[in-house]
């Protein structure tokens, strides 16, 4: 018998998938309880080369910053302390010197987690004598613009927009430059994910604070109608498909046979222990949403090496989960299976003896994403029949509905592309922008929401075929392959592009 | 015996000065209730070459903006009618065509005002097979988005900014292509003074929306330390020396014999009759109000035709006032002298009586002007001992103070450059931006805080040096002299270059 979904588990699973698809890029918010910027930490300083300790990796500091800068009502005044963390072991700044300053726009989450996992920046401060700092973005971590009170409803939450977030890193740097005497000092920004969106948007947007602009798997198409609405799920599908048919097909078919099984109390119960949930499971949906999650995450950070960024993983994880599946015998229950590629995702250290299915904490501020989703990132997403997970219609209509039942304000669907445009972006910034570059690896689903082609002379986009979500930006390891260090050294060049014509213009216009 | 002015008179004066000086950019807003909109239109028909009436020249339509786009808060939302003008008349949008767009950006006043003197749009129009829309800003004419309180207080006020300005263009301007079935159609923006502000800064921040802008005389350099304080008024004085020696030392040695003649009540009474005041004048401040802006507004509108933009004015009606003077015997009484000056802009015509020295009424809204010259729009000026006019010290506390003390918020002093930027701007745009005209009349003293040398091939300083306060924006006349044509020959010119490479670049697209 096949299972329908009931309205409200249809509801249910919209949210769901909602959570699911719009924080896939919310790498820091993901409510995984495993993941803190301290594990993360102690996993990365195995891996990489790097002989800092995360203790000198950076010195914390806090900036008194105004909440609207938009808007010039009493309320606007109010100040909350914007957190910022900063390098200066390598900054070239004696006098004459102009070093530069490297500025990581922080995404949605504690800043800290950002700077650890874009060891790039890192790597490189030596060689360019940079300063290196990282500012958190308002509404997360401990630039929270209300306390425990920021994320309580829209009249707080309001605040918390992208744009506001690029005038608070402007004002941020301006003050910074002026305090240390660097307002000669060029500054480069990076961003990997959606903090790669806020980085090519604050070049496109404050040209005359940053020269140029790292902007690292930023999904600054997958907005409005500009690419295909079933892009990402497409692209999750293929790797798996690239992986092994089996495997693709075995999930595919898993879905229903879970929703069949879920459907009685005793279902139920059967699989929470067959998922070796902590606690019973009370909804079906969760364990859709729980392998769900694995395969879409797995999919982003399908790395060539091991690594931690979302969780423990081997090299090439996705093959490792395909791995598992194909090796069951012909006619294997095809949950067992997919539990099997999910364990690889959440227990690939076999630490694990129960898993959290339902009632994710959100160590990192899932809920500010949420807001964001809700209100500007409305990043349409259906799946087709084609794909390896169950078929999804997206529509404005349910979205502005279901924002509007949760915060009580509607999405403005067409803010991104109108604020940062995006469409028809070749013909606009050939003959407009410059010193930009968007990189991508092909594996990361959010590749197809990138700048993928050259669209002029200094705004490149670096493609790697077997690179996942902003790879390029983390610490070098020595498993790198020679197309990721590649990938690195061509930045490297055209950075110092940037920066060799910054001080050339400099000279010029002094003599 | 030299009179000194008391403190309290001082601040008057600081007031009086801040409000006379900030406001030459307002030329819509002046508490001058001669010029209406009716006034110049009518004038301006009678001028110019163009045939259509004022009821034909536009047809009028209501946009339901919202109140605040950088925030998403419950009032966020709350809807107001912004207007604006159009003209289809010329538009060459059949099937196949994409006729051009071209918007003005409203500046601070109602927009039939704008539309009325800005007819080089109209001029330009048929050659170009262009929709022309004229855009008025928010908070000014008819688009107050909370009516009579509009202008209230802070909580109001506080949505009056030029960033929400610009997005309200955006939003307006692609929602109307879409309804217009002309999204392939390029857009390109005009405007003048403060409107002229805004045409650069949205073609800098709305690329993709704005194919190119030409701004006309538009300070957007008189910021921050970016260009010398003491420009604005140093520039005034230099008109006047240009026509006569005699004139400007004869108005810069006036003022202290207006100051000393009215520190009595018997003084202030002569004076009133002097100056042939309609009502009996209380402050003498007032006299050197009057005489002060008599003298600014005509350096600003220092046309080579009879114009009627803010007053029935001859052509070069400096040179018409320094003949006044200069006309005096040796030894008369500088206070007739100037009077008889200041009478060519107040009163070319004959036909007034008496004049409202005090109490000027303020058709515009003066109101908005002020908020925005306390908020965002802080342009630092001084006056230099070498200046015609009284030695002025401007200072960021004392403005502070005094805009904290009318509205109860503190103006952002270096907002404007952190948002837009303006310093370094040659290194910074030459590197960046493309396609904009910025024309400057070397007799306007706002030229002087404008872009006015080439930045790039696309970046382009239009400068003549008998030219005014956006001058090429109006309608043809037969008065006008060559250069004037060739500039506005230059003009079109150009902006046919952008239209032209646009078209070339949605066909390499389309192909």
């Amino acid at each position: 018998m096949e299972m329908h979904s009931s309205p409200s588990s249809v509801l249910v699973f919209i949210l769901i998938t909602l959570i699911t698809v719009t924080n896939f890029i919310t790498i820091c918010s993901l409510p995984i309880p495993l993941v803190t910027p301290l594990q993360s930490s102690k996993q990365r300083d195995t891996k990489s080369n790097s002989k800092q300790s995360n203790k000198t990796l950076f010195t914390t500091h806090f900036f008194p910053q105004e909440l609207d800068h938009f808007t010039f009502q009493p309320k606007s005044f109010n100040l909350f302390n914007q957190k910022y963390l900063m390098n200066s072991t390598y900054w070239n700044k004696g006098p004459g010197h102009h070093g530069p300053i490297f500025v990581y726009t922080g995404n949605e989450g504690n800043i800290e987690w950002f700077a650890e996992n874009t060891g790039f920046m890192f790597d490189i401060a030596p060689k360019f004598g940079a300063l290196l700092v990282f500012i958190e973005h308002r509404f997360y971590g401990e630039s929270l613009p209300f306390g425990n009170n920021s994320y309580k409803d829209a009249e707080s939450l309001g605040y918390l927009t992208s744009t506001q977030a690029l005038a608070d890193y402007a004002i941020l740097i301006r003050s910074l430059k002026q305090n240390l005497s660097a307002e000669a000092s060029p500054v480069v920004v990076f961003g990997g994910s959606y903090g790669g969106m806020l980085a090519a948007w604050f070049r496109l947007k404050y040209p005359h604070i940053a020269i140029g602009a790292l902007s690292s798997s930023a999904p600054i198409l997958q907005f409005d109608y500009i690419i295909p609405w079933s892009s990402f799920y497409d692209a999750v599908s293929q790797d798996f498909k690239d992986e092994s048919m089996n495997c693709f097909e075995v999930i595919k078919g898993s879905w229903d046979e879970i929703i069949t099984k879920g459907s009685t109390k005793k279902g139920l119960w059967e699989l929470s222990k067959t998922f070796k949930a902590c606690q019973a499971v009370q909804s079906v949906w969760s364990f859709r949403d729980w392998l769900w999650s694995s395969y879409t995450y797995t999919a982003m950070v399908d790395y060539p090496m091991p690594a931690n960024f979302l969780m423990p993983l081997p090299a090439f994880p996705i093959q490792e989960m395909c791995r598992r599946i194909d090796v069951f015998p012909k006619g294997s229950d095809k949950i067992d299976m997919v539990i099997a590629a999910a364990n690889v995702y959440y227990n690939y250290t076999g630490d694990q003896k129960c898993f959290q299915i339902e009632h994710k904490s959100d160590p990192h501020g899932l809920g500010g994403w949420n807001w964001q989703s809700c209100t500007e990132m409305v990043m349409p997403m259906t799946i087709t029949n084609e794909s390896m997970f169950p078929p999804y219609n997206w529509t404005y209509d349910d979205d502005i509905s279901s924002c509007n039942s949760t915060y009580g304000i509607k999405p403005r669907p067409h803010w991104i592309t109108t604020e940062y445009g995006g469409l028809r972006i070749e013909q606009v910034l050939k003959r407009y922008a410059s010193n930009i570059i968007f990189s991508n690896g092909m594996k990361d689903p959010w590749s197809r929401g990138g700048v993928l082609k050259n669209i002029s002379s200094s705004i490149i986009a670096l493609v790697t075929e077997k690179g996942a979500h902003h790879l390029d930006l983390r610490f070098a390891t020595k498993e790198d392959p020679p197309w990721l260090t590649q990938q690195r050294n061509q930045e490297i060049a055209i950075i110092q592009g940037w920066i060799d014509q910054y001080y050339q213009d400099l000279k010029d216009v002094s003599s």
